[in-house]
């Protein structure tokens, strides 16, 4: 929908997560009978679940505990795990350093140079616990660490950068090739992240076999607040999956559509799906997991960036094992775990029998924005768990 | 209305209790001339209120209260009351639980089993009491609770799922069929809850004579951070009215609409009948009165839910008499108390002499949204009475 | 601007003052050359703000005082100077009440009877210290009051309910004849409150020479919370302001709009002007001059109302003169003091230079929603003065 | 976009910095390929960043440094340093006051007159430095002290006042002739400040070179709170920018509009230019820097208004040096350093090389609202640094 922001100049209103509900169906079923399977390329997942490449997240354990679980985890390439044989203390060091010294003990630890034979040792062992093994690295890295992964058994390639388009300019040496990687690997890549029709369009004719979506999709977001970019992700999922069905018609291959950022709690990740996602890709739920390596902190992308700043230490806490966040059961309200429970309740009363089907389930603008004179009363009703 | 959210996608725009207001008539009425009655099926009723079946809220004596002041409680039949002969104690253990400790507490207390003759004898209670006897369950049970409870003298059969439709598929056996249900009992059927218009009408084609219009209506309920859906209570409240009058006009029988949920004060009850509702059913209002239970605290539905956590209990505090509540006088500004003062003074401003002509009356989107540069200055005026 | 609600339903969209801008002029001109006067039917007022019946507002002094200023204040004839010889007791048991104990010290003060004599002597000493005198009432008293306070000499009389139409039914006795009432008494009549066009029409055809807008403005006020009743300021005041301009084309007669409620600081005063006031009415804003006789508090209408208490006690302080308020010097900047000051430079930077010009001046949509990200940014900011 | 906001009245809805963000593009460039130079009339700056003449940003020295890094500095020509000839005793006095005494403090410390000779000196100290020398004034001002400014060397004259318009009315004396001012001076003369587009079309046929774009740009501005008057500053950006374009297509001359106001992070710099901004003016921003005159804090403009009062002592802190705040590094994620780094980023991620084709990337409206309901879990993921 377009509006007229000034003279001459038109732009159109987007929509997060909190503007929007799902409306029940006019038949229910069972979330028993339900099925969540899911697809990247040649790859089914039980669960439409994946864990971002953040090093408080996933380690070879995690993958492996995750790939039992249905799901999928993304190793990062540029992390701690490439970094050093033995990561274990620089994991210690994060998360005994003082909010303070955090970001330089980060940048100390990141400095380390990474090692290609580390590259291979990673996947090997995630494949030898039983899982998927999918890794991840910037682009610049992707030609050289995505043949390296690949010959060491990797099942997945993910080549994220901040915004991702099929066509990047440089007077500084030659850009990837995205389409030639595609071709050369044998494995399926997905390419992120990415918030718009065309640019997804053009990525998908690359041959990647998903693509990310998500750029600044909240106001709290850094690319939003130091960039001004950004776009709020009910309607970038929305959009990109108007290219994914676009581009199935023309081409008749199915480009899956991961939703990446912004999902606080299960109701947003009903809500992603609803959009449009094959997928969601959460990085903080995930740390809260016993199995996360972390130990309860979480922070950004290794990969130092002159321009903008990342890495800033989050402490999110242990709340419990992988499996109660993904089945549960939940012991409170909060939509922070159950994330497979839920979204099969959610499917049942939308009456989705598939994660396809719940793509079709109808969406409502309900932004719900409460009076002031309510919010003395809100406080003491936040979680009071009405239906 | 609609808008796109995004490439070939558009969503209709809902609106809840706090972006409307109502507008006072071209003429006005004396509040003593206006008329509450309302009905649900055969049954009349001096004022359109409903208490929830929430344990904490209705037990026998609070029905029979509330049934002389000329409304309806709805008594649980799968709560403590069917469960324990004499409930006495379980209150007292959930009352006196620590926050942390009362999960576990209800959990351990609702574990133990239904007796079904406790169904018939706190209905016979009931009626002895004087007042209409109205009793819940949820769907599965609704069957066979419904006939004990039609046989013990039950007056009105409240069948409560978070979501119902007429039609409800599931590998696990056949599901009530809500069609057989509705003319096998001789008493009137309530099912609930439902947003949409089709499903509305679909329920309606079952025979019931009320429903309850209700999911997820606001930003912090249950449905909504967990699941993601909902529909905000105005527009679900007018489309289910739609509903109500179309069905009327084809078939002349009347179903009422109750609107059930996200009312917080005696304004939100008001707007609640002029979107269409004819009567409103409200639990944590109730829950503060000295007949009530529940010693100031009031928590969800018992049903233990493998996907969905329900049973916070919630402190709510005990502030008067259930007749101050309906009746009042009102000590205070917030709507909380003399809801059916409220209700007449509010009708006599519209010029509606009757319910079904307040549901006529003109609603405003009056969102009225704060600058935060005044924040500090609302903070003292919170209260403030001003007209 | 009307939008669906739910099936079949519209509602009109309404703005308040903390949605709109008034936008600059093409030209501008020098705010020593603009002029405020406005007038009452016959009345002339230099400047056009008028004090509301607040006991804690105006007393004969106060009244005085601001007639002296320019303006206009209005004494309640319902209110402590008609029940006692010397309200000064009754004031400082009001002042030095705990916030406990002050509804019922109110009720018991208020419960002493209207004197007739002293309506006659408060007119008469307002009149005597030089100002006009304006005397408010409920309906229900204006016909009897009103013969008396014109006897006395009163120049206005105002009579105020929440909600004036000129149509109003009871069985309960014979309502007030506007009509009559404005014919047979030779002074002016301010009629109020009201909010819509239609409704506004109606009551000028009656006769009276001004109009009070605004019902339930805001979302915390007692009219909104309680009854679900209101529209917002500057949606009421255009419309109403259409209403006099269509009256004034047809029959020749002016009939003054006089916003009143829901402005609290300079900024919204002008916002009022220029969506069409001829007058702007405030109670908390005078109770803070060193005038009123309130000590720093004011409350609300002394008649208690069976289904809506009013009369909460509300602390505003005592900040400084009545001509300070009126004429500056501001020492702060959140537009509390210099009321007519900031109208002037308003009127200055749209190219205004009389109220009337200032009613054509553009108004811009202008909500300005802070993000969350930033709001920690904004604590320190507020008051900040940016340009 | 026009709406009613009432009978016969319609409102265009304006946009600020916090609901729209910037979208990228369909093909992305290196930042380092990417070019930041921006004009005034014939002056270039590397960077298109100039500091407000607050004596508390911008003194002799800060003048030089920002000039030495490519920007612009504005010197104010009515405060302090053209009231004495060493200024430090008085920017010691203010950082002294405690935050009661420091309006009185002000007042008094810029009721010490202005020295012609001053006004000379300042500009030639710059210019000794070796950067362009800009200096301000007030209008009435304009023509005496723009004169002795240009003769002095100046490069370029800011003629501010809250509002500009080319036409002025006052019965006391002739007002400031624009045209013939930009005609006399040789030397680059800037506007502002104006918001509408006709205003700013009127201003451009006066010769200025340049138009300062900015009135109540927020909620939390004196010109919005205390005269309800402002537009956002999207919106105004936007407007005054069609009104550049079309004023050089008719002429053939660009007029540079400078974004002035509003901004609080790098993010809304960043919109700032894609709404059509040639350069943007900020004061707290730069006041934070160490080569900053006033010692962490910032005041507003010197002259007193009789109407409006303006100064109110900020503190900001004094985080970085100047370089640091325009080209990083950055050590938080605030957006509140590395400007210029930030800016360039923005270029690249929209696939725009130069300040003018950044002007053309795409907007989209997202006000993402929270729900109350998640506020909690907001407060501790603000600067959560989400890609």
């Amino acid at each position: 929908m377009s509006f007229f922001i000034g003279r001459d100049r038109e732009a159109r209103r987007a929509y997060g997560f909190d503007e929007v509900a799902i409306v029940p169906g006019m038949m229910t079923v069972d979330p028993e009978d339900t099925n969540t399977e899911t697809v990247i390329g040649p790859l089914k997942f039980k669960i439409p679940f994946v864990a971002s490449a953040m090093d408080g997240t996933v380690d070879v354990k995690f993958a492996v505990a995750m790939g039992k679980l249905g799901g999928l985890a993304v190793l990062n390439l540029e992390g701690l795990h490439t970094r050093y044989e033995s990561p274990e203390e620089a994991y210690s060091e994060i998360a005994k350093a003082t909010p303070e010294s955090a970001p330089k003990i980060l940048q100390k630890i990141y400095s380390q140079p990474i090692q290609e034979s580390l590259i291979s040792r990673r996947i090997q062992e995630i494949k030898k616990g039983g899982a998927a093994a999918a890794v991840s690295c910037v682009p610049k890295n992707a030609a050289h660490f995505g043949a390296v992964a690949a010959k060491a058994g990797a099942d997945v390639l993910v080549v994220q950068g901040t915004v991702a388009t099929a066509r990047y300019e440089s007077s500084r040496g030659k850009p990837l090739d995205l389409g030639r990687l595609c071709k050369e690997l044998k494995i399926p890549v997905i390419i992120g992240n990415v918030v718009t029709h065309t640019a997804a369009l053009e990525l998908m004719e690359t041959g990647c076999a998903g693509i990310l979506v998500g750029v600044g999709p909240g106001a709290a977001c850094t690319s939003r607040g130091v960039l001004g970019i950004g776009v709020p992700q009910i309607t970038s999922t929305v959009d990109c999956a108007a290219a994914r069905d676009y581009f199935f018609k023309k081409t008749g291959r199915y480009v899956s559509i991961i939703t990446d950022g912004g999902m606080t709690n299960s109701g947003d990740v009903c809500k992603a799906f609803t959009a449009g996602a094959d997928l969601v890709m959460m990085g903080s739920t995930f740390a809260r997991a016993k199995e996360a390596p972390g130990r309860g902190y979480h922070w950004g992308m290794a990969m130092p960036d002159r321009y903008l700043p990342r890495g800033t230490r989050i402490h999110v806490g242990t709340t419990s094992t992988l499996e109660e966040i993904l089945f549960g059961p939940a012991t409170q309200e909060e939509g922070l775990q159950n994330f497979v429970g839920a979204l099969r309740t959610c499917m049942g009363y939308v009456g989705a029998r598939t994660i396809r089907e719940l793509q079709l389930a109808e969406i409502i603008i309900a932004p719900e924005i409460k009076h002031e004179g309510k919010l003395f009363q809100q406080a003491q009703r936040v979680g009071m768990g009405k239906k």
